[in-house]
């Protein structure tokens, strides 16, 4: 198994996502490869300087860089040999099983849609996190930010999705789906979520049980998968980031707040697309381009594009 | 002044509303009146219990109860002598003030809209309610479930009545407004957000400062007014409330989280009625009906209802 990582991509590239390359390397077998993608003297001298030898990792040297400011439909076409495009290529041509970046998201999803392609029948991809329950488990939030205007189909299709992430990558059997909504009741909601309600109610592939609202996230009453539009989807997931904030800078102490810590997610998987890409924080530090990186191979070991090939 | 009360409404009616009222009575001055509607026989016998004299208050007799369950308009209509429709009866002739109830929040807009109206010229009513910033200051979010499905012309309209909200009751001077969106730039967002943002950055009557995403709430950046739709207003109002309720089942302690207690907020008025009305939370007991009755204090003083007629 080989995993690409765009060493260029992120605020505090290349230091940073050199460091939490080096911590990952202790999660991985001796038939995986992580492959650093990216400027290879600037690798050479960050390894150097940790004293780490460069032939734990395969390099790929590109000469461009995608910055984060730069737009990314043209970026992508124009540097063709920047870390993202040389990935994606990558990716394509089978010398990478997957695919992960700090970098610019824009430029990240150009690729998935341009390079490896979506999934013929997933009507749009989409970005799962995972929200910490109460009870220890992680449940599937889908989606957090590439589709803020949703239609009802592609919410149920995000139910379809959502479960086969919780399935195949959490390894949870037959995960229970809730609609995020403003109230328990069928009624409530936009036109497009009370839509989206009956659709899901009476599919097969569903284990729909209706209805969850803002303050069932969480609890031990919490579903396996979540499904909302992607406006939606993208504010909670970053109001769990600042709360996570705040809890941290008034140094309080607890084990579930601090599994609340983004970093230690570390990336959302681009899902619905041919390949397993998974897109980080653009201010990501060492500890979570660590996990961005392990997420990436969970993703891998999963074969999480692969099911939902068969699946949709 | 004179505010009513629905002794008869929420889970915990009667007795943790009347609780509530007596403990609220101690920040009235002589020349308030705390009005209790419901059932005199349970109010009598409640108050003897908790030997306070029922002539601290004005009670006025009602003999039917709109249940949470209820039908909202069947139940408003047909219910005339519940303590719903009484208070928005004496609300309409002028005998009271203010008018809270933490009952069938859809009997309450259904009273909202039917007996003292909509102020002509706001396109759709609103509620709104208070965030803690970190910094001490509370922001208005607006709306948080009243309207899932707004139009560009409600978000800005609601930028007005947040402000005037921020103005007069918070007492902020040229309050901050922005819109609630998954970016900073004014390219993000769903088609209504994005024709909301170009419509507010000209409005003359806006302090505008573009966008703010999740993780901009709570933080000293937190604007003075922020601006959504009811369905992620709701959303992440409710959000906040099992963040605060996790915070407490954990026994942490802290000054900023126990700020996010909604119990010491209280209420939410219905923005842009010709009425000062506020809603409680169905869950309440002692202590958020006690604040609820304070809002409603605070909104009357601050002459809410008028000063939107006067804007709008």
């Amino acid at each position: 198994m080989r995993i690409g990582l765009d060493v260029m991509g992120g605020d505090f590239a290349p230091d940073a996502v050199i460091e939490g390359a080096v911590d990952s390397l202790q999660h991985f077998s001796d038939d995986e490869k992580l492959v650093l993608i990216g400027d290879e003297q600037c690798i050479f001298n960050k390894l150097s300087n940790m004293q780490i030898e460069p032939s734990l990792f395969e390099i790929v040297h590109t000469t461009q860089v995608i910055e984060m400011g730069d737009h990314p439909a043209k970026a992508f076409s124009q540097k063709k040999n920047s870390s993202i495009a040389v990935g994606y290529g990558m990716l394509k041509n089978g010398t990478l099983d997957g695919f992960c970046s700090a970098g610019n998201t824009g430029a990240m999803l150009v690729g998935a849609s341009y390079t490896v392609n979506v999934i013929p029948g997933v009507l749009r991809p989409a970005l799962a996190t995972l929200f910490p329950c109460i009870d220890n488990r992680n449940s599937v939030i889908i989606d957090v930010g590439l589709n803020p205007d949703c239609k009802p189909d592609v919410l149920v299709q995000y139910g379809i999705l959502g479960s086969i992430y919780a399935k195949y990558v959490l390894g949870t059997e037959n995960p229970s789906v809730a609609l995020l909504n403003i109230g328990e009741e069928e009624s409530k909601g936009t036109s497009v979520v009370k839509t989206a309600y009956e659709m899901m109610k009476e599919h097969p592939e569903i284990n729909f049980v209706g209805n969850i609202e803002g303050n069932g996230l969480f609890r031990e009453t919490m579903t396996d998968v979540i499904v909302c539009d992607g406006f939606v989807g993208n504010v909670i997931l970053k109001m769990g980031e600042v709360i996570h904030h705040i809890y941290k800078s008034r140094n309080l102490q607890d084990e579930y707040f601090d599994r609340m810590d983004w970093e230690s997610i570390g990336g959302t998987p681009i899902i619905g697309i041919n390949a397993n890409v998974v897109i980080g924080h653009g201010i990501s530090k060492r500890k979570a381009i660590m996990n961005m990186i392990l997420q990436t191979r969970k993703v891998v070991h999963a074969n999480l594009a692969q099911h939902i090939k068969e699946a949709i």
